[in-house]
């Protein structure tokens, strides 16, 4: 029997709650399908491991990592423990970097029974591919002068190649979807990258000719997902501006408990991260009330990315059976706990 | 009688059919006042103006608005005739940091009578003050290598005195409202710039004990602006978190078409303008639905800036009859004209 070979890093706060509550779920669906299953060996990574050892993984953590089929993280960052650029970019931004995670995709559409923000969300369904190793979050830069005169530098450096290979992959995806790829852009208002963004993304559409394209600028576009996103289909854009549209697709989802990613290698050469896009709210730790479907959803993806797609699929219908019977955490209006709406999830599986 | 001189540039697309609007609007609010005047000089700095001159805006252009008290602007850019980063550049941006015009103020709140696409628009009521001069537009960066070699490079540049600037102006603003400030970070991700923000946010947040402060991730912020916009009141951020923000703010209003924006320079070296959010739509140049609210509220603006409170209060409320009586522009789910809305605020204005 095939055997996946996940490495688990709750990391911090909730994380520690919904992963858990997900590998449960993965457990299941794998006794149901019968031709995998899934060893998950767990490591303690964290804001609390930093406290103890001065680093938020072991030296030789990016190695260990690496022999796993992939690596299912929850959340990391505890700004009340560890200051937030020291936890993520000592773990979470290390693991994109290392491994090459260099696409972040993050699904968007309303569950059924769900109340999104929006007075008429209009069935939207969209994928944001974000560039993932890149752009703006960038160590290049600095500070100098000091006092009245300081100055600090933050340096986006995009290459022609990692541009380019995001585009692709959201074509791509455009292909298996309706075929219609939006590019967030800002080449009114910045320079030098977001030109040759758009020239990149220009050029990468001609060798997709079936395709439809547009390029709307980020502030517009960020407002589009609040008045027309039933218009997206597949949305590519840079880290920054993919981080900032994911979480307005988690908002207008109803919670961003419930939202989904995948940071993807896509040359086959390391592990890809499953992580939702919620943090580690700090404030609900301990209370059994953390929403687990992000999570969950996102193990969704790790079985896609897995080529488990037919045990993808029954998950991702599972979820929303139990949304469709308002069986959902506070986030979400509900009165659940953690552990009931994964029970209910696991049951809809076993139906 | 006083006389207010006024720098008219229309620009570009429905700017020129919603700059006589407001123009008219405010010729309306001094004869009722009766102790001021307007005199308008217009400008024809557009991008039709470049492809017959080659420039935006003359040589002495600049010189030229100097001596006026305000400069009342429309909209700037029309990507079908010149490429948007040459026309911003050369005209809007140029003024914005040749006035040192450093902050971009922008409020955000539901006019009676539009329906938001928010579910529970919950009365929100925040203005988002910009940093205006410097940050994430600048023109320090550039390319180089070739094909498959380049590489973009994009400088963020925060000084101290410009974020320093930004944040008091935006405690300053909150004395007069609720008291509490939210600043837009990225700490978390931006390693230089973000924590340095945060720092001065931090600094500058001594100076004001009564207020209460918060930061946000930009991200999550923007979601907020979903979810939770009632929670704000006033939000500072840097120059690209702001421009992203007051669109979403402009989205949850009904219509980017009703939001008003003021470019103040604070130093009060040089003239401030007052531009509203809206592009200049080329979609819809010269069928004469543009929405005028969005131009005569940045009158509104105007007439505070200049010290005629009492006027400015007095347009407000004429247009919020206007939106109440449902008497509102396409955009806005209505049927009336530019020149109905118009009339109808001028109608309101004179009972
Ligand atoms: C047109 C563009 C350069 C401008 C900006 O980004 O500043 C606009 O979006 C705005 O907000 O005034
Ligand atoms: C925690 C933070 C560094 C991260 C990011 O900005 O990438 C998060 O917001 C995300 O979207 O995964």
């Amino acid at each position: 029997m095939k055997k996946w070979n996940i490495a688990s890093i709750p990391g911090d706060g909730i994380g520690k709650e919904v992963v858990p509550a997900a590998e449960q779920v993965l457990h299941t669906i794998a006794d149901i399908h019968g031709g995998f299953q899934f060893e998950f060996t767990s490591f303690p990574w964290s804001s609390e491991y930093y406290l103890e050892h001065g680093v938020m993984m072991p030296e030789d953590g990016i190695q260990t990592l690496a022999s796993f089929d992939s690596i299912f993280l929850g959340a990391v960052g505890n700004e009340q423990l560890v200051p937030d650029h020291v936890s993520l970019w000592g773990l979470l931004i290390k693991i994109r970097r290392e491994f090459e995670q260099v696409i972040n995709m993050r699904p968007a559409k309303v569950l059924p029974g769900i109340a999104s923000p929006l007075a008429n969300p209009n069935q939207f369904d969209f994928v944001v591919v974000r560039e993932n190793s890149e752009g703006e979050y960038s160590s290049s830069g600095g500070r100098i002068g000091n006092g009245e005169e300081e100055i600090a530098i933050q340096n986006a450096v995009f290459t022609r190649k990692g541009t380019e290979r995001a585009m692709r992959f959201a074509f791509e995806q455009a292909k298996k979807r309706s075929g219609h790829v939006t590019s967030a852009t800002k080449s009114n208002g910045i320079i030098h990258s977001m030109p040759f963004w758009d020239e990149v993304f220009n050029d990468v559409s001609q060798d997709y000719p079936e395709m439809t394209t547009e390029s709307q600028h980020i502030d517009a576009l960020a407002a589009f997902l609040v008045t027309k996103p039933e218009t997206l289909d597949v949305v590519v854009a840079s880290n920054l501006f993919g981080d900032i549209l994911t979480d307005i697709g988690a908002g207008i989802m109803g919670s961003i408990g419930v939202a989904p990613a995948a940071n993807l290698n896509v040359n086959g050469k390391y592990p890809s991260m499953f992580e939702p896009v919620h943090g580690s709210a700090p404030d609900i730790i301990g209370k059994g009330i953390a929403n687990p479907i992000g999570q969950i959803w996102t193990a969704k993806m790790m079985l896609d990315h897995l080529g488990e797609e037919e045990s993808a699929t029954k998950v991702l219908e599972a979820i929303e059976q139990v949304t469709r019977q308002q069986m959902v955490t506070p986030d979400l209006g509900g009165n659940c706990t953690t552990e009931e709406v994964t029970n209910a999830i696991i049951q809809e599986l076993k139906r």
